[in-house]
């Protein structure tokens, strides 16, 4: 029998919002959220989920740990920026949980592992979702949740093994690794890249991320800088579980052969699009100080961090006056 | 005695009109076009220049070279893709003529000199106006016109003192230099930056361009790639006659202190916000191309080129859909 019988979600949005819908019907869910109101409506209303899968579940929720009763597995399930924050407030909490962390990126692990003793959990996840309201989420691409023991200070591969399959009996994809950093490196890798590429072009996943007909063709790029980080990887001796040109090239095709009927619009440029701060710091920032920790050029991961968070600064609130066309 | 008493001017865009619309009140004045309503209405109404200038001229316009008498000094005023086709077409006319080049970026003489053996000007333009309409440009910056002879096929030194004069009798600003190359490597290096990262952020020239207090400010990104350049610069043994990044400091404050009252629009952020094919090549991509003559590295100026290059890609007629919003 699994030995996972409560869990806790931090962040409720498409991806904790997915877990909350769904081990919310199998384990005993609570949620912790950052608006008053957002917690006041899941107690209230319960949390639906559409599309792939179609659920009503009832979960308790507060924006305070304390309100919350001691759990087996407390995964957090917000934007990597807002990491350090939920750890900050479940400090002195959760003392019996294994943490479990699930964003894009690199280092969350050791942000969390700073305020409390947690034994943790690495995870990366591939499934997506639409937020239609506080309280519904659509399930949208059923891929899995991949998650191992944390190199440092992991659970145990048992217990990883328990998460992934608490995760499957609820109804979402998981499958458990005893290392699982070849596959959140060939994840970095591959988001770093068209994430920063998008986010700056101001373009989805079209097909010219993975065009190298003509020596201008976006793929080119695309191909170049996921090089660099590969031989970033191979420098930490990590073996990428996928090749993220691979990926690449699949996600464009699934667009094009309707499997999605759209080009798929990246996080970070959605993030650009409404002025919200970026993950560019842990994904495209993580492997340049990996690079320069290590002694390896990865200028164009360089240049591609610059521009993100150069667009970043020109948000700031002394922002200039946007100029009309005129021309030169 | 100014021994130029005609001139022609191939392109009545901003650069074109001003050119035209300034030296028809003073010499006999034919401008050359790509359409046939253009034109007319040129011959019909005259040229209108407001605002640094107030002028009403009269020109002889049309699509045909060979309806053009020939001329002292042609001056190929387009924008660089244009310029070719222009070369073709007044081959084998304008015999008498010196043509004078005045696009931004490199090599756009060796372009014009395929067609015929005019005697060369090299020249770059500092002055900006607003394209109202077909037959009326409003004058704005009134900065100077940077002219000489062709370092390769050139007109004699005389001849570009002449030019200079000439553009100075009509109102505008010019200066002859017997080498102008140090002027046009100032002007391509500043170009090839700000045009490149304007064009790929959807940032007009913001003071973010000239920040660099924080590590991820933008200035970094901006004088990082102008030490690119001038290194290639420096390989061809050409000093600079102006630092580009204080160029492009001063073009700021300019913004800042309201000397000009908004953030320039860069033209090729224009082209790209209108889905036109940009002046990237000869810009980004010239310095490329030096670079990789030279056996100079010039990453930065590579990425830069490939995001442009495949921005313009992306409008190609068989675009996918673009996708709405959706998380990951």
């Amino acid at each position: 029998m699994n030995p996972i019988r409560s869990v806790c979600i931090a962040g409720a949005g498409v991806i904790g919002g997915l877990f909350a819908g769904h081990l919310g019907a199998l384990v005993d869910t609570k949620v912790l959220v950052r608006r008053q109101d957002h917690a006041d409506r899941l107690n209230r209303e319960g949390l639906r989920i559409s599309g792939k899968s179609d659920l009503q579940t009832t979960v308790l929720a507060s924006i305070e740990p304390a309100e919350l009763d001691d759990v087996d597995l407390l995964i957090i399930a917000t934007k990597a920026m807002a990491v350090e924050s939920v750890a900050k407030g479940i400090a002195g909490h959760f003392d019996r949980a294994a943490v479990m962390t699930v964003q894009n990126g690199l280092g969350l692990e050791d942000v969390v592992a700073q305020y409390g003793d947690w034994p943790m959990i690495s995870s990366i996840t591939f499934m997506s979702g639409v937020r239609h309201s506080d309280v519904h989420i659509e399930y949208e691409l059923d891929t899995e949740t991949w998650l191992g023991p944390w190199n440092q200070r992991g659970a145990s591969m048992n217990f990883a093994q328990a998460v992934a399959e608490l995760i499957r009996n609820s109804g979402l994809r998981a499958k458990a690794f005893e290392d699982v950093r070849p596959a959140q490196w060939s994840k970095l890798l591959f988001n770093s890249v068209v994430n920063s590429i998008g986010a700056v072009t101001n373009l989805p996943h079209v097909k010219d991320f993975a065009n190298r007909e003509k020596i201008t063709d976006l793929g080119n790029l695309v191909a170049d800088m996921m090089d660099e980080g590969k031989a970033v990887a191979r420098a930490q001796g990590i073996e990428l579980y996928q090749d993220p040109w691979e990926m690449n090239v699949n996600a464009v095709n699934r667009g094009k052969t309707g499997e999605a009927d759209y080009a798929h619009v990246f996080s970070m440029l959605n993030d650009v699009r409404a002025k919200r701060s970026t993950e560019v710091g842990w994904l495209t920032g993580a492997i340049v100080k990996e690079a320069h920790r290590l002694g390896i050029a990865a200028p164009i991961h360089e240049v591609m961090y610059s521009l993100v968070k150069g667009i970043e600064q020109t948000w700031e609130p002394n922002d200039e006056r946007r100029g009309e066309e005129s021309a030169a």
